[in-house]
């Protein structure tokens, strides 16, 4: 089995460095008054198809293509961003693509997968997707790109916290979500080279805590049922083989309840004026438990890995009104600003 | 009565420059590709404070300490986005600033006022602050910034415009809103005299539809209620002396029902990512309208005004899912993408 090193993470950013967007980072001069530290946010919602999935995408695509394969078509298998990224990123050199996914799929996704020039394939199980596209795999000339679970997949989500090292100094930790964990452990082996003492941490859903649940138990955790969290890009049955002894490796690891994911991407929807996915906003429970426990100001980023959101979540995060109590650090009362 | 003119437009870019961002230009492929023409949107809802308005109140500001007024305190009333403006731009010289609302201002707004420092005098109704305001403009060294009806708001927002048709070549038009018609007034004085031949066309609510009565009458005309509107930022009981004959040579104007503010509002914030305002989405009706009587692939802006949105109008804007019905040009059937 190969481990991905840092080499894969710096060949992924010249693979893939036409095809993305060097996305900004930005902050809240607001939100850094109310908690006394600086976060700071990479806004992966504004990269191409909406999600920072599009880097492992692109690099594994460019990688087997570097490689001689000559591929006749590109099939995985996902009801989300990676749909959306693999469709996009086989449209950029015309190759045909295959998506595989449960009909449960919601509408608007599948039209974005769709106009991308993708077929999609819609089964009524995600089981039974994950095995035609194991079985479509087999063709001659297909090329599978999986999720999570795969060196050039990790190599090219790592590229996310290589650009932002380079785009903010002195960063004292880094925030992300953990679903299957590409983009934890592509930022942990990215951070430690370039920046050994910025922590890396990874925060995951309560309502869908396998990785939470494989790090207490010291093994591969698989969720029973589906997880129902308002953090669908963090739902993943399970970790895989690749990424598990990464995460293993992280400096800290927050299980978010559902009520803390919609508080805090209301916050930062309005704070940002970005249209940001739960998944996203979640780690911001991460940071400010992580922050509470520091004595001096901390400089942190968030990796804000997407921006699609389905009609039925939004109105989710918004049923409730959680601006009128402002965002501040669990073990501080601050003045309240009104 | 002093008459705006493209000079003074252009020295608000100079007066401003140093404390607003030039946002960005971005456009969706995905929408391009359904309208068949490409549209532009002008990002200032990721302008400091979250809408175009800082402009204006910056620009009024600059001028007053230019031309050597020793400011103890600005004054404004408003409960939205410029009473914002007003603090922010203040708070950057470190003069008191005190803002005059009505006491059902939401509290997210409030807070936000508040954290640049400024004070905030609530009053049972809005007509009661505007007649404070005016008292308190007559102390001593006050310097009232009022929203749209001012020679030096006007060239302030002008400014966008002015953005716009540098970073965009070739503009055959540029949409926004029209509340009490700074934003319309500016960009019709800065496309004039930058780009003869661009339309520039202002969308309001149809729910608050004083401007396009105005229109009609030829004369001014006043909301007798509180327009009911998804498009607060338009809810403007009467455009003023200085933008009515400025809205009266727009190329076009559109009124927009509450049903299309909120479509287009979902669409624009998916296809986007941005959390963008219904004022601001409102001006897409504008544009498909216009759109379907041209012949030929058209370039158009449209100016996303501002990005601040209380939960209650979230809870207004999701509660419906318009996201399954693609756009489409109202005389066009495209075929559906799914």
């Amino acid at each position: 089995m190969h481990s991905v090193t840092f080499a894969d993470i710096n060949a992924a950013r010249l693979r893939i460095s036409n095809y993305i967007r060097t996305s900004d980072v930005i902050t809240s001069s607001l939100l850094n008054k109310w908690l006394g530290h600086e976060v700071f946010f990479k806004t992966e919602c504004l990269q191409r198809t909406g999600a920072f999935k599009l880097r492992g995408a692109l690099n594994t695509l460019l990688r087997a293509k570097e490689q001689g394969m000559q591929i006749k078509r590109v099939v995985a298998s996902s009801s989300g961003n990676h749909a959306q990224a693999v469709a996009y990123a086989a449209s950029l050199f015309n190759i045909p693509t295959t998506i595989y996914s449960a009909q449960n799929i919601s509408k608007i996704k599948a039209a974005a997968t769709h106009s991308y020039g993708a077929e999609l394939r819609l089964f009524p199980l995600r089981e039974e997707a994950d095995d035609a596209v194991a079985q479509a795999a087999k063709e001659p000339g297909a090329l599978w790109i999986p999720p999570f679970n795969h060196p050039d997949v990790i190599a090219g989500q790592g590229t996310v916290t290589a650009e932002i090292l380079e785009q903010t100094p002195e960063v004292n930790g880094i925030f992300m979500p953990c679903g299957g964990g590409g983009l934890a452990s592509g930022s942990l082996l990215a951070a430690r080279a370039l920046s050994p003492n910025t922590k890396v941490i990874a925060c995951e859903p309560l309502a869908g805590n396998d990785a939470a649940q494989s790090l207490r138990l010291g093994s591969i955790q698989r969720l029973v049922e589906p997880a129902k969290t308002l953090a669908d890009g963090a739902a993943t049955p399970a970790v895989g083989e690749y990424t598990y002894p990464l995460i293993q490796k992280l400096d800290g690891f927050y299980e978010v309840d559902e009520t803390q994911i919609a508080y805090w991407t209301q916050w930062l929807q309005h704070l940002l004026k970005l249209h940001i996915e739960p998944t996203s906003a979640m780690s911001m429970h991460g940071v400010v438990n992580y922050l509470a426990n520091c004595s001096s100001p901390q400089r942190v980023v968030v990796i804000l890995s997407g921006g699609n959101i389905d009609t039925q979540k939004m109105q989710q995060i918004w049923q409730q009104d959680h601006l009128n109590n402002q965002p501040s650090l669990p073990s501080e009362s601050l003045a309240s600003v009104i």
